[in-house]
């Protein structure tokens, strides 16, 4: 029913380096492997994690992280934030809440700019996230040089670790590759169609309705004309699609409860069958 | 260590009309009830569910959705796609891979961009997630508007319908408020300093380092002044943190190695004592 996608080369390569995730004193290895699980959807891959509360390894977060065993393997443990931080060179920290410090509040659509930026130059940089049950102390989000904020409802704000980094790496990976998505309509088999073609199809469906005496009463056929190439146009066709249609017309032109028989000169060219019209 | 968000006013009041979120044939209430909650997050209340493979109510989906009971409390069951979206005015259908139904494929921004647009006019759209295990068939597809695709990394392209909820969920939000956050910089509080303070910061500062002889050779002040003003200019100073520096100046100003005391005309309005340079 469906064929595997056609991966867009674009979406693949990116040229810039990525940013870190810091998770500070995660409690649960279901919360690291979530995140884990989530920057890989996205393309991070560099996981620090300053004091896990259960310890690292931690055979949880790799079943949490649903075969993100790259990121997994690659993680890394330090004692402090500012041993996590002391490589990168503009920190990120991640707060659901208002803060006494005079920091600059980003989204993460600004924050991803910013971090695409200098990820472009090959400096490093990082998203700080906070405990599960009471994110980052002020001593902590001081260390960072911004902070990012989600735009949630205010009134249903709390969300959980994977989700936020989630938001976070999405917005890198939109920012880093231009908007690039996995794949888009299959272009080479599913061109727009000539306006030439569009045209051609256009004087069909009239001739063919003129056939009928359709435009009725005559004055009005050029304000009609023109409403019933906008549905066509909207439609955006592909070549196929100009064909199918083409046949649809030819089909009623033929159609045994007219005696007369339209000699269309296009009805050559379209071949008509069931098929055609039906679902490619 | 932190006190309660100063709720941005613009981030409560949305005045589009928010898409509804259809999941087809949902296999397990957990996933029911995650999406239910990152909906939640967001501000999406409207969740449609086609023939839950375990039934509804489901417990475990209430579980799961943390505390978003007014999700769950509102939820409407079909027994066919077409039935969930008969009210709904324009719909997406998300896929995570090519298809060969000739559609237009979006990214979660440009959708919301689309979702956001007849929103405002009082219409209704949607969502339309697919299975667990694999997705939405052709035929439901086809039922669609447009497709929307996640900019995943494509060697890494799972992600739970959680996740995917979230990421649109999150992208209508951002294009329905315009980018408003939960919380900025408090700006009544934290005012950038008018620039007159700040000119008069810098020639404090400039007059005491000319006290102890620091720019030298003489015809280096120049360069040497506009270095350190852009210093401070990228910190985008408050007016606290301009009182702070100043205090920082004339403790220099009057340390007792010196024997000159400056007479700094800003010193009686600066008032620095230790607290004053500290965190605030």
């Amino acid at each position: 029913m469906t064929r595997n996608a056609k991966i867009d080369e674009a979406a693949l390569k990116i040229d810039v380096r990525p940013p870190a995730v810091i998770l500070c004193e995660p409690q649960l290895g279901e919360n690291i492997g979530t995140a884990a699980r989530a920057m890989a959807n996205f393309g991070l891959t560099d996981l620090r994690i300053v004091n896990p509360r259960d310890g690292w390894p931690s055979e949880k977060a790799r079943a949490a992280a649903s075969r993100a065993d790259h990121v997994i393997d690659n993680v890394k443990v330090f004692d402090s934030v500012e041993a996590a931080i002391a490589d990168l060179h503009f920190v990120f920290a991640t707060t659901a809440r208002s803060r006494e410090v005079s920091k600059p509040v980003r989204g993460p659509d600004e924050a991803a700019v910013t971090v695409t930026g200098y990820g472009r130059q090959g400096l490093g940089t990082g998203y700080l996230f906070g405990r599960e049950r009471w994110g980052l102390n002020n001593e902590e989000v001081a260390l960072a040089d911004e902070i990012v904020t989600l735009p949630v409802d205010p009134q249903f704000a709390s969300l959980n670790i994977a989700q936020a980094v989630l938001v976070c790496a999405y917005e890198w990976r939109v920012k880093a590759s231009g908007g690039a998505l996995p794949f888009r309509l299959d272009e080479e088999t599913n061109p727009p169609a000539p306006k030439e073609d569009v045209f051609r199809f256009f004087e069909h469906l009239e001739s063919a309705l003129d056939e009928i005496n359709f435009f009725r009463p005559p004055e009005k056929r050029p304000s009609m004309v023109l409403n019933l190439r906008n549905i066509f146009q909207k439609a955006n066709l592909t070549e196929q699609e100009v064909r199918s249609l083409r046949g649809v017309i030819a089909a009623f032109e033929r159609r045994p409860t007219r005696p007369h028989k339209s000699a269309g000169e296009a009805v050559d060219e379209c071949e008509p069958n069931e098929q055609e019209t039906g679902e490619e």
